[in-house]
């Protein structure tokens, strides 16, 4: 594993778990240290490995890859970077050695970054995209798919160009956006930003992300992020029309295409694990601030025999009591309700 | 309260919780029934009432309170719209009394319509803004306060136009940027798609809102959402002339730029309840899908005396357990570890 920052040490802890062994090196010894201390492995003395993990910033594989291939330390090579092309491309430059290189990227991520952050479930259920290029050899290729499998990803085969092209798309202009949104805070007054909702937070999470690492990428992905960005000014540039000069009718039958368009393509992202709430019926239930009345309520439901399949809890500042909300089965629900009101507490039905 | 959709139930729930004897009418007699199940109020037979909330799209309010006042049904009247100035124009051409009138807007909502989707604790802490006009006599002004914090909520005091200009790039222009974005999903082949991230989620998540909600929000703060939306454009137009042209370095030192100023956007969003989970250390615990086990384990955290602040729980498709995440006081953590691990728990500390 070269990088221990939050994706390397991730796939050194899900490694680890799966019984791998894993050796770690980070140029920064604090990470590497933090790495070790949490599990991901142990550190590395420059002996040849069978298949070395490049956990660095896209600007960085291709003289990482290069070093590694130099010294032969290792049989085969994948990388987890967020742009592909630009990183083949500077492996050709630099005389790499193509063959057992399988470029790959885990679309995982977290907006706080480093091995402090890393968690070793952070792959599951995720897509780890393959990009083999016509070069890369089976075995190269199979170490790669089988590294994606031991962590709990969900591989997935395409070429790099269209791995750019679509995350410009799904992730690098999205990120372009979050970043701009939250920079317009600081010209608003500290009471017009009281103003922010959940929705504003939601929209802008991305922008806490590492300015250097997406220094990197975004310069490593620039046409197909400009296109994208041009795509996207252009739309608001339509909208802003409509809204300066279009009659009111027509301007709201606009933004109503548009957010029903919006609804339409939500509906088609491809349903997660460990999102499956809509399955699921809530009940909220109110549950005082004191030690164990999470797990006194817990208790009974069990007791009840209902399992609960998801716990949300709320907290209000100074408040005395919370909002606990339980996610069961739908036929479970109303009797839940009942029993928990039964039993004192005061529950209601979310939907 | 007139209007029992998603804030007018809230509004409801959270008044009946606090005592308040709240009368409901809705144009859709299964969102008024939906309402009144859950606990929002009673049936509204026009008897005239104190303080009426008007809980309708922004486009029908100065109809509404019109209605009201020509059948002199509520002394004092305060709304929720999320656009102000355009209600007030259309108040006063409508020969509106403005002086029983406080013009208001709890920021609150979900992605999520309808009664259906209310809750009583869903202003809890969440700014309330109150926009009385010259002509807002004391005592409207005081009963729109008096509703705002019966509901939890956190008034803020601000005119009509500062009120629409911050809500456009707040609020108004990341509910578009979302709606486009989303709406890109089916320009995408599913194996693309499947290259969609927890990011582009965060980002998209508003994308669910109602359309005709939307339409009568955006359409009604045309200006103000026009020159945000412009002033947006100009900036992805002018990051995708950078990436287009600049060298390398100049392209990657304007990016870090960029996502740097997000960052410090980001910080001076203000802190909100609900989300104070960097004050505490996070446990994971690998837990079992059977009945109990999640109760079982809260009953043995319960045991050791440590209170639980939080719970997060992931599930993995098809996988026999999941992970549940303890939040809880910082110098609890390592005990807490040590405990479930001695328990027979496969517990890992997060942070």
């Amino acid at each position: 594993m070269v990088g221990t920052g939050l994706i390397g040490a991730s796939v050194g802890l899900a490694l680890t778990a799966a019984g791998v062994d894993v050796v770690l090196r980070d140029r920064d010894p604090e990470q590497q240290k933090l790495a070790e201390a949490m599990g991901a492995g142990r550190p590395w003395s420059r002996e040849p490995v069978e298949h070395a993990v490049l956990a660095v910033p896209p600007h960085a594989v291709a003289a990482e890859l290069r070093a590694l291939q130099q010294a032969r330390l290792a049989a085969t090579v994948s990388d987890v970077a967020s742009v592909k092309t630009r990183p083949v491309v500077e492996a050709v430059q630099a005389g790499c050695d193509l063959t057992s290189w399988c470029p790959a990227h885990p679309v995982a991520g977290r907006e706080r970054g480093g091995a402090v952050s890393a968690r070793p479930d952070l792959f599951r259920d995720r897509t780890w995209v393959l990009c083999p290029l016509p070069h890369t050899s089976p075995a190269a290729e199979e170490a790669a798919l089988a590294l994606a499998l031991a962590c709990g990803g969900v591989p997935v085969r395409t070429t790099p160009e269209r791995h750019d092209t679509a995350m410009a798309t799904l992730s690098h202009v999205p990120q372009v956006v979050a970043s701009l949104l939250a920079a317009t805070t600081p010209t608003l007054a500290r009471d017009e930003l009281a103003l922010a909702g959940p929705g504003f937070r939601d929209v802008t999470r991305l922008a806490d992300s590492d300015p250097q690492l997406w220094a990197s990428i975004l310069e490593g992905n620039r046409g197909p992020v400009a296109a994208a960005a041009r795509r996207l000014a252009a739309e608001l540039g339509r909208l802003a029309e409509v809204l300066e000069t279009a009659p009111a009718e027509r301007a709201a039958a606009t933004v109503h295409t548009l957010v029903a368009s919006g609804n339409t393509g939500r509906a088609l992202l491809p349903q997660k694990a460990g999102r499956p709430a809509l399955r699921w019926a809530w009940v909220g239930v109110v549950v005082p601030d004191r030690p164990g009345q999470l797990a006194a309520l817990l208790a009974a439901v069990a007791g009840w025999r209902v399992n609960v399949e998801d716990v949300s809890v709320e907290h209000s500042q100074d408040a005395p009591a919370g909002i606990v909300e339980l996610a069961v089965a739908p036929d479970a629900a109303d009797l839940l309700q009942e029993r928990l009101a039964d039993a004192g507490w005061t529950a209601y039905r979310r939907s």
